[in-house]
């Protein structure tokens, strides 16, 4: 592609996510510039060094005139009152997405009636790491995994669909959901099994660490996440993390009954519930018959 | 190595784990020959086509009467029976170790007093996959992973000792327990971490699958595994299974009390509970800082 798309991308916190959308974009050649947004100037500093930025600033007051598609990368509980102050920045013709792990309180509060753009369209890559910083930036991370876009009634179709033709540029699988659909959602197959994560590997006395094998490791790979990012998302989403986890803890209860009775066909018929889900998943070889 | 530490080797049971032994022995050249000992001659026949195998018999009886050690790879309900059964043809000097995932009731059921071999000592090596069968054969498998020896006060020293050197030599870090501290450990390091993955995958409608990312993906991975093989492991572990799985509901109760009242500090602290037990995974880096 010798025509970037865009003249002038905005990034707005240069973390995971930020920073690998950045190298996604110019590896692509999807924006003639990148311009970096955020707080800590040493750290844009850094992004840029590394040659994921062209430029940055600190303040919106700041930014160049021509923005034409703003990228929203801060934690969640930041990204209305950042989508606040970009706003009155940013030209009118400029998109505002953002890559939030919950949308419903996101996508209600950005909602804006009304034909003044910038308009806001919510988005949510489905893709990351227990990784933090731009250091573990991968131009890769998004190609082939589930963008979630979460438009309201407002926007024009065309302003959708360019967000929509982004995240497929960046090579992912554009889906529309609900904001409300995709909370409850994301909380089935995201902020459940960061809890259940979490709550296995709290449970486990540090001395038998030695023991455990790949197994363990792969279920608490996510416990690895970070706390505070965590706790917002499980904060803006808690009704239905509480409605999936029970689901859940009630599904442990019916193994605990099995054991308790020792009855073998009842465990045998549970574990062949969640064997039957996990070989559904896309892209998951089914297990080798014996 | 040039000369073979041991003439012949016998592997009962040539499934995953037996069949990755059988590679990692031939690759390392540690017996001058292998055999196979099961129920399915087609299979066993496979696997000596595969190279895996010189020879394989379906009854104790055609055993070769220089055996010097053997390896029964049998799914764990089947372990005490299937060495009771090569025992009495076994010459006396051959040693016996299995590779079973619960090592209470295998090594109350095969203690021998009295000076007569073959001698039983037994075995877990911490290493596997969700996938099944000989296919999957994997001569590293075994590589920098833990195998827990768990003999009791009978055999000689110099017979364990035997038994741990043959699990370094394919590339184990070897430790001894007793077998019932091994079935408190690895409760809590497997077998509970199973019955967690199959209630979370368990709990998914299949429609939400799509919206699955890698962390859905890693959590549920072990869920694959086979149900009859696991409903065995865990009837045999049940009452150190409940004590842990009671544990985990607990820590997730304690998740959903906080959610319930909106409680930031106490979901923090129990995120951070789980984030320092995994960064103390070894092999695991830890989390980079933003």
């Amino acid at each position: 592609m010798t025509t970037p798309r865009c003249a002038c991308l905005l990034i707005a916190g240069v973390g995971l996510l930020g920073g690998s959308l950045a190298a996604a974009v110019r590896r692509r050649n999807l924006a003639r510039r990148i311009i970096g947004y955020g707080r800590n100037a040493a750290r844009l500093q850094a992004a840029k060094t590394r040659g994921l930025l062209d430029h940055y600033v600190t303040s919106p007051s700041e930014l160049p005139a021509d923005v034409e598609f703003a990228v929203v990368c801060t934690p969640v509980t930041r990204i209305v009152e950042d989508v606040r102050q970009l706003r009155p920045h940013l030209p009118p013709r400029a998109i505002v997405t953002d890559v939030g792990s919950t949308k419903g309180t996101i996508c209600r509060a950005l909602a804006q009636a009304g034909p003044a753009g910038p308009w806001f369209v919510g988005s949510h890559p489905i893709a990351g790491s227990e990784k933090q910083g731009f250091e573990h930036a991968d131009a890769e991370l998004f190609v082939g995994r589930t963008c979630v876009v979460t438009p309201d009634s407002h926007p024009p179709d065309e302003v959708v669909e360019r967000v929509v033709t982004w995240w497929r540029d960046v090579g992912m699988v554009v889906e529309r959901l609900s904001p409300v659909e995709h909370d409850r959602a994301l909380a089935r197959t995201s902020h459940v099994p960061h809890l259940v994560a979490a709550g296995l590997a709290a449970s486990l006395d540090p001395r038998d660490l030695r023991w455990a094998g790949t197994g363990f490791r792969d279920t608490t790979r996510i416990a690895a996440g970070d706390p505070e990012l965590w706790t917002a998302i499980l904060r803006e989403n808690r009704e239905q993390v509480r409605v999936g986890l029970a689901e859940v803890v009630a599904k442990l209860r019916q193994f605990d009954a099995a054991l308790a009775t020792d009855d073998a066909a009842a465990m045998m018929r549970l574990l062949a519930e969640g064997q039957t889900l996990r070989n559904q998943l896309p892209g998951t070889p089914s297990t080798a018959e014996e």
